[in-house]
Order: structure tokens, then sequence, then C-alpha cells
């Protein structure tokens, strides 16, 4: 395409967009309009891609954080060839593939789901890494960003890894229109005030008026001919750019034009131009990934080991049996034992530094060109990146992500460091997998499990030593339980996970010794949930009493109440959980201390088997 | 005190330091070492603080936001006089105040909750702006700040907040030491690496050697003089500084020093140096603040508002009644309608663009300086600051968060943008409040009486017009609910709360019109529940079936089965939640698809009453 072509397609994409929100009734036609020029000449010009096979190895990949730009891309695609117009006007439709916000559960094309914003670049550095790092192919990345969501530290933690791992294959298009949601961004159009930021973190920059289309195309050659670092181009836009009556003007983010027709013809009418974007001539062979079943470490009954340091050594092994496992670390992997695949597979390792959005952004990239990330970090410090995690879900992406250091459990370190909250974050992920392990063979067997599942998986570890209490051959399904004391007996039946397991184990022994029998069941599986075996203690026993080193919302009480949600009785259902809030104290004393150790799980069973007498 | 005097100044802390972990047994001496003569100059030379009244309005206010570096921090407490050096080595004990990281819970000269890392300066950053804009003192805010933590996006974040605002009283003190837990940082001691950034952002920077008291003093004193941007110190230094086992070398983060008489006998050992800390100048008097009962706004009933709305209206008379309400934005301020406030009350709001880290910390900063913050952006983006959040309640910290655009029935605009996971995020955490309004009147009231909490105080609000359904003058006690419907031959409960209420209300009466007779209560207030309400119903009624536009973890049905959670059987509980990842789609569409609207209620209801009798 020539200028004029160029330009005239920007129009067409910008008379698409209005028509889109118009027959929606609602959408962001402005947001689009402002960032069409940049679109058509990227698509008409650079990328390369095939539509046809979205999964091409070499195809460059479309980032669009300003996810809120949707009507743009969709109109992208019509241009393409890849949707109808009939189709462009189901846009924000019950059952349309064309959200209000594009994501890949319904569109090949799409890379991730956006929508929280500055979500795109740190998702797009994960995919450029992939390109550099795992994939040794020159396929680029593409993000079309936002002003406003410059703002966002994610940026700039993206920002920061993108240029300490040369990115010379990512390109951020940032959308310099001045205008946010409720008025004007912090730097308006002073487009050096972004390429100050971007340089000082290391990029190339170019500056760029965003409607002249020319200009637009020697911005992406020089992000092209870049070496050694991300190129940003910050484009001065205008929002609704075209239109005069919304043109620059505040107070119509979000909403479709108030006199579309009038704008449509103002636009130049509708056009049907078609843009041949280019399929890439790399190779479309992905290559061979070797994947075998892991030699799992193994361990004795009777030995102490930390769950955590089962995972680094269960993860070391799945990555040497599975060639597309790939580990990424928030600058803790000594403590999460991470490290332990580090030195193994330093290839497949990803220092994310402490910045756990990005890390887990990364894994979103990463998965989205096929490999299986494990990102791991302190539980606690998952918190920081739940929003990622919620978007990975919308996404569909495949993650896995551990949480060390769980709960009052890692002692001294005060309740900063401690995951109280995790099991609740992690539950209330849509299509999630939650799963807490109590012992070495358990951790390592749940690890190799987690590769074959997909949506998010959690894997909760302990920083503390804890006994080994299952053979290494014994096998734990995901959405199963173990009934580790059980008779004919039992008059409660204590649900344990993970640290607490040996506690109420201790505590079974200690009211067995005082005639009371107690079953015993450790819930490995937080989600899915064991409801059978959980529904069979209940009329079995009578009472339940599940014990969480977590605050009692969302957690393990929680899970289990869950599992008589269908209107089943559950006779008694008793919790005890962090209440407290904890200082710094020794492992032993924390646990006394939230009522989660042995001697509290004993006392408070005497007290529930007594009442249930009485009652 | 001289450039000597200070350089031994450093070195007692260095020593205390290394004698309070070395009695622990376990913390982080080295990252203290490095500090220690930063601390010192600041403390002794720069500081105004009277650690009598920690309350003084004029104080400068200190944040340790490398928390780890706790001993550095307690050894300068003892220099200053205010802990004894036998309370020094109770340091990381059961009980003691000296936890592995400071919190305000336990020591009163400390600011904010310290241990996640990148959250000091974004507090900071809060409490300047109140100095600034606010109170209109002229206290200082000093931030200590790792150079690890340079990686978190949330520094960033608050890197632009403080320039854009112009915190020429704050100034950060990053301890550039090199090391990070796993290893070397990115930048190692490239302290230009950290300038141009913080250049970038529009700070003013000082580049010094961090371990050089003369230079420490007039880096202070630049930072002192500077107008109208705030000052970053870059400081070199070396972890483990002043024991040649330690210093500078990797693998000993956050251990006790191996030979630690050793190392005090090569640090000069023990010495017993006091530090005058200046208390302030200025006037110790706050300013009263005029604190009033508000004039809600009211509505009538059979009137259509959104509670968004509501909550805006409610949020202005709030802050026109208490000069000490503060209202924070992430740039949505038309949407959550927090513009209400800004409209009114403009020298009281805060704008923190699309950085939803920052509103929080800001909203701690605040709090931490007397002020009642309300803090607003979506439900969904408030996961964005889930970390923030959890260590605002370690602090226990006083914040007012109101999530909007709650669940499914936003409608159009997609998964991206829905609060599906918010209540269970919100419940988890330690001493929180949570409220869940259904209409206009409630919503209002239900301000009002947040302003009165402790804690975290989370408020939901919906997009979408709801009809008003109570009277002006209800009331809504916290921990309450409201049966809207009651009749002695109630077969059912529907348990609902916001969007689900008239939902659950046209079920009701359309199992009415059947012959089935059905209670409803509204859950308002999510947590704390309303036990006795529940456990009536319960028994009454026989089954409770729960209503909820929110994911069916860690919400509504989990809060109720809570209230069942000392052992009481609850006979049936079941659960109607949104199961499904939503796409774009109409309002009652995606009620609907959930199963949560009317029609679906009424289906399960039918179900539900009918298999009671038949069992």
């Amino acid at each position: 395409m020539n200028t004029g072509e160029l330009a005239e397609l920007g129009q067409q994409l910008r008379v698409d967009s209005v028509r889109a929100a118009a027959a929606a009734g609602s959408g962001h036609p402005t947001s689009s309009m402002s960032a069409a020029d940049l679109v058509a000449v990227l698509f008409a010009r650079h990328l390369r891609y095939d539509f046809d096979r979205p999964d091409h190895p070499a195809n460059d990949r479309f980032v669009l954080s300003k996810g809120h730009a949707s009507p743009l891309l969709y109109a992208t695609y019509k241009a393409a060839g890849v949707i109808g117009d009939e189709e462009l006007l189901t846009f924000r439709e019950n059952g349309s593939r064309l959200e209000g916000h594009p994501t890949p559960r319904k569109l090949p094309w799409v890379e991730t789901a956006t929508g929280s914003l500055g979500q795109g670049l740190p998702v797009g550095v994960g995919i450029a890494l992939a390109g550099k790092r795992l994939d040794h192919t020159d396929y680029r990345v593409w993000v079309l960003c936002g002003d406003s969501e410059m703002a966002e530290g994610s940026v700039w933690e993206a920002a920061e890894q993108a240029a300490y791992e040369n990115l010379d294959n990512l390109t951020a298009i940032v959308d310099v229109n001045r205008l946010g949601q409720r008025g004007p961004t912090r730097h308006g159009h002073d487009l050096d005030a972004y390429a100050r930021r971007f340089q000082a973190f290391g990029w190339h920059t170019v500056e760029v008026d965003g409607h002249d289309v020319d200009a637009v195309d020697r911005a992406y050659g020089e992000a092209l001919s870049t070496r050694g670092q991300p190129t940003a181009i910050l484009a001065r836009t205008l929002k609704g750019k075209g239109v005069a009556s919304v043109q620059d003007r505040e107070g119509l983010h979000g909403k479709p034009l108030p006199e579309a027709e009038d704008a449509i013809a103002e636009l130049g009418g509708p056009r049907d131009l078609r843009i041949t974007v280019h399929a890439p001539t790399a190779a479309g062979e992905a290559p061979a990934r070797r994947i075998t079943t892991p030699e799992l470490p193994r361990w004795e009954r009777g030995e102490d080991v930390a769950t955590r340091n089962a995972f680094g050594e269960a993860l070391a092994a799945l990555g040497a049996a599975r060639d597309d496992v790939v580990a990424l670390d928030g600058e803790v992997g000594d403590s999460t034992r991470l490290e332990y695949f580090a030195k193994e597979h330093p290839e497949r390792y990803i220092e994310c530094y402490i910045a756990e959005q990005q890390m887990v952004a990364g894994a979103v990239g990463v998965a989205a060109r096929g490999w299986l990330p494990f990102a791991s970090t302190f539980a606690a410090f998952l918190t920081r990146a739940h929003d990622f995690v919620r978007m990975a879900a919308v996404s569909g992406s495949g993650l896995n992500l551990v949480g060390s250091h769980a709960g009052v459990a890692i002692g001294q370190d005060g309740p900063s460091q401690m995951g109280l909250e995790d099991l609740a974050m992690m539950r209330a992920v849509h299509g999630s997998t939650v799963l807490y392990p109590c012992d070495a063979n358990q951790t390592a067997r749940l690890v190799a499990a987690m590769a074959g599942l997909e949506g998010i998986r959690y894997l909760r570890t302990s920083r503390g030593e804890s006994p080994v209490i299952y053979g290494p051959d014994e096998e734990f399904p995901v959405g199963g339980s173990k009934v580790l004391r059980s008779s004919g007996q039992d008059r409660l039946t204590l649900v344990a996970a993970g640290v607490t397991v040996p506690e109420a184990l201790a505590a079974a022994d200690t009211l067995a010794d005082e005639g009371v029998a107690v079953r015993v069941v450790d819930l490995y599986s937080v989600k899915p949930v064991d409801v059978e075996t959980l529904r069979t203690a209940a009329e079995e026993t009578g009472c339940l009493m599940t014990v969480e080193d977590h605050h009692p919302e969302g957690g393990l009480g929680d899970a289990v109440a869950e599992a008589f949600g269908d209107g089943r009785p559950v006779p008694w259902l008793v919790r005890l959980a962090v209440r407290n809030m904890p200082g710094s104290a020794a492992p032993e004393e924390q646990l006394h201390a939230a009522g989660i150790d042995a001697a509290s799980i004993a006392a408070a069973g005497r007290l529930l088997v007594g009442e249930a007498i009485v009652s």
C-alpha cells in the first residue's frame, strides 16, 4: 500500500470502529480512532502474520494492550479478511466472538486477554523473551499501548526486564492521545516525558506524529533495524481523530459517537480496502520438544524434608524430562528452591527480579508460545500479581504458580512474609486448581501432575521441614485426598493439609490414647475437593474439623463447606484457622498461638466430641 | 555529632544489628550494615522527631522500606534511648515488639508495616502528599529503600506521583549495596542507572558514597534545599560493610553473621553512643478538624439509582460533614462516582491515575497522618493492590476501599472489567469489613458507617441502576441483615446481596404465586455476617440458597457457610454463583447465563423444595 492507501485504510478502520460501537451501543470508538493509522501501517507494511495459521511459529505477535480499543482490532481483522462485516457488527453481543475486550479464548489471533491496563506490555515481554531465549526464532512482538496505562507500575517492570534482556524483537507503540478515561493524562502530549522514561530504562525511542503514515512507517523501520534494545515508539495522536465533534475532546471515553451517521460521513463513508498481511517467510515447523515421564526424586518415610525443597527437586526433574518447562523467579529462588531448576536448566530459567507482576505476565507470555511455565515466589507476594492471575484465567492461559513460605509456620519473619490469603485468592480464580502438599513425595507427585492440567494451577509449599509420611510410589490424584487414620469408631474427622497434617496426626494419636477414635484426612487437593471422602467422613463420624494455616476465609474450611454445597446436610463443621494477627515467634509458637498445633487440635477435638455427646 | 562520632555511631549500629540477629538466630544483619551510616547521619543530623510524641504533627517521618533491615532500625531506637539493650536482644522473640519486620501495631515510631518490598516509598508518597496537600505543614518524609526493590513497579508508580505532585518534602535514600537476596541486582553498583530512572521521572538525584558520613550529610542537605521536586539519594554501599568475611559477598542475605563475636570485635566492639534526635521546632498542635454527622442523600422507594451513584453522593456528603475525609482515585472517578466528591472537595481529592498500588499506598499514607481515606476503582482492579491491602492490615491501617462495577451485571464490557474475586480477596484480609449494598439508601448509610469502623473496610458497588427498596431512614448496622420476605410457612431462604437482591425478591414473588413461601434475606454485611438471622432462617425454613454475582469461592456462599462454623447443623445450603467465564452480553443476559437472575433462582428454588420434600 502507498501513502494514500494507508491513510484511506486508517479512515476505514475508524469508520468500522464507529460502526461497530454504534451497533453495540457501547464500546470505545474514540480510543480506536487515535490508533487507527498506527495499526493500519503496522498490519499493511510490517507485521508478518499468517492468519490461516495463528500457531505458525514464525508469526509476529501483536498485543493490544489498550484492550478497550477492540473495535479497531476487529475492524483490522475485517480488513485482513478474517471476519466479515456482519460479524463485525455483532460486537459486544451475547455469544459474539468480538467481546468488549479481546480474548484468545474466543479469537485465535489474540495472544492474551487485555482490558486490565498495563498488562499487554508485560505479557509482550514474556512472548519476546520466549522468542529470544527459548524459541530462538526471529519473530517480533508489537504491543500497542495507551498513554494512560503508562502510570501502571507493571509497565515499568516490563520496561526494565525488556531492556535488561536486550529484547530488540519487541516494539512498544504508545498511542499518546493525551486523554484518559476521566480527563487528561499526567503528561498530555509531552512525548519527551515518555521518551525520557523509556530511554532511562534502556530503550531506544522514536517520537512520531501518529497520524502521518509515512512517518509511522519510518518509525517501524527504525524499530526493526534497532539492535540490542527494545524500541518504544511514542506517537502523538488525537483521541477521536477525524471527527471534529469528538476529536481531542474530554468526556467521550468509552462511548459510541453521538451522531454515528454524520461521523461516518465526515470520515468519508465506509470503504472496503483489504490489507494483505504478509505471512512469515521463515520455516513453519515448530521444533519438536522432548516430553517424557519424569524420574521424580524419592524420599523414604521418616526423613524430614521441606516441601519447598521437594518442589525444587521435582521441578528440576520435570525439566529434565520435558523440554518445555520454563521457570520464572522473583529473585527468591534460593528460598523457593527454584534455584534447583536454575542450576540444571539455566537456559530455561528466567529471573524476573522482585517484580511479581512481570513474573506472572512473563509466564503468560511464554505459555502463549507453547511453553509450560512455573513461576514461583513467596505465597504472600503472589498477591502482588493477583490481577495478572485473574486476567490469565480470562485468557485461558495455562500457568503453574508456586507459593512458598505459606502460613504462620514460617516463624520469626512475621506476618509480612506469611501467605495467609493465598488459598482464598487462588480458589476464587476461575477454573483454577489449588494443591497443598504435606510431604516431599506428595509434593513431587503433585508437581508432575500440574504439568498435565489446564488453567491456573497453584501449589502451596512450606518453609520448614516436615516428616515424609508417604512412600515414594504413593499416588495423589488431583481432586483426591488421603485418609490417614480411620476406624469404625471414629467420632470426629480432622481435615488438614500441608503443615497441619502432622499436627492433626499427633492430635489424633493423643485422642486415641484417651479413647477417642478420630479420622484424619489429608486434603492435599483444596480445589477440586474430594467431595466423596468428605461426605463419607461426615456421615460416618458426624463431625468435621478443618485445620488450616491460613486466615479463616476462603481456604480449607470454605473448600470443605463447599463440598456440601448441593444441599446435603453437614452435621457438624468446625474450623480451626489463623484468626490472630501473628507477630514474630518460632514456628511451633506460631502454630500454637494460632490454635492449629497438635495440642490445640486435640483440645478442640475433646470439646467437640464432648459437645456432640451432650447435644 | 562530628564526623568521627557519626562514623562511630554507624559502627555501633552495625554492632547492635549483628548482636540482635545473633541473639535471634535469624534476621538480616548484612542488609542493616550497608545502611548503617545512612541512618546514623539522618537521625543524628537531619531528622526532626520527638520520640516522646510520635503523634507530634510536625514530626518528620522515617519509613524503612527495606523492612528486613529491622535490626538497624531497632539499633537506632536504642541509640535514641527509646528502647534498652535488653529489649534489643528480644529481637524476633515471641511477644517482643521488635518483630522481624517493623510494624506500627507494635511500635509507635513506625509509620507503616514493611517487609513486602516496594511498599515503603509508595506509602511515603502518601505521607508526603498529606503533608503538602492536606496538613500544609513542612514535615519531611525520609524513605530508606533497598536497591533490589527498585524492580517493583510500585516504586515507579510512586516516583511518578511524587514528581507530579512536586513533593520536595520527600527524600528517597536508596541503599545500593549491589546484592539482592539471591545474588547481584540488575544494576549492581551502577548508581547512574538508578539516577537516570529517577531523573526521567522528574526527581532530583544525588549520588554518594554511602559510607562517607560527610558526603551523606551533604547529600541530605542538598535534599533539604531542593525545591519543587523530590530527591533520590543513590548511595553506594557494601552489604555487610565492616566485616571482611561477609562484606560485599553473596549468599549471606537474611542470615546472622557466622562468627558474631569476631565480627563485633572487628567492628570495634560494642559502644554506647547516644543520638540526640532533635524534636521539630514547629507548633505541636494538630489542627482541629470538624467532624459532624453527615446529611446523607435520600431517595424515595421506587426510584432507580445505581449504588455507585449513591456512593458518590454519600461520600460527598460525608466530606462536607467531616474535614478528615480524603478521596483517592485510580483515574476512573467518572465511573466510580468519586468525581462527585472531587467536585465538592477538590482540595481533598487525590488523583493517582491508573496506579492502583499507589492509590492504596497513598491511602495508607494519609491514614497514617490521621486522615480518613476512601480509595476507589473498579472492584476488578483492586486485585492489583492486593498485596498493599494485605500489608495495610498488618499495619493496622484504617482504610475505606470501594470497588465499583462488581460482577457480571456490568454487561458488555466483559470479564476483564468484572469484579468476580473481590469478595474473596477482601474477606480474607485480617480484621476486614465487607459490605455489599443493594440500593441507594442502604449504600449511603453504609458509607457513613464505614467512617466509624477500624481496619480495612470494603464497599462493593454496582454499575447499573437498581430499585430503591428501603426508605431513607432505614438503618443498616454493620453485621446485620434485612429480612425482606418472611412468613411462618417459608420452605426456603434466599440469601442475596447487591444486584441479586431484586432478583431474589422477584423469584420469591414467582414462587409465592406458585404456592411456595420463600424467605429473602438481604445480606448486605458480608463480613461480619449476621449469624443469628441466618441460623434462625436455617432452623425455620430448613433450606438456605445463596445467590451471588461473584465466583463460587470466597464470597457470599462461603460467608453464609461460615455462620454455621461452630458445629451447628446446616440442614441445606445451596449456592448460586458465577461458575461460567462470562463474555460480552447485556446485564440481564449475563445474570441469566450465570444462573443468578430471578428465573434461575426460581427454578433452583423449585428443584430444591421438591428435593427436600422427596428426601
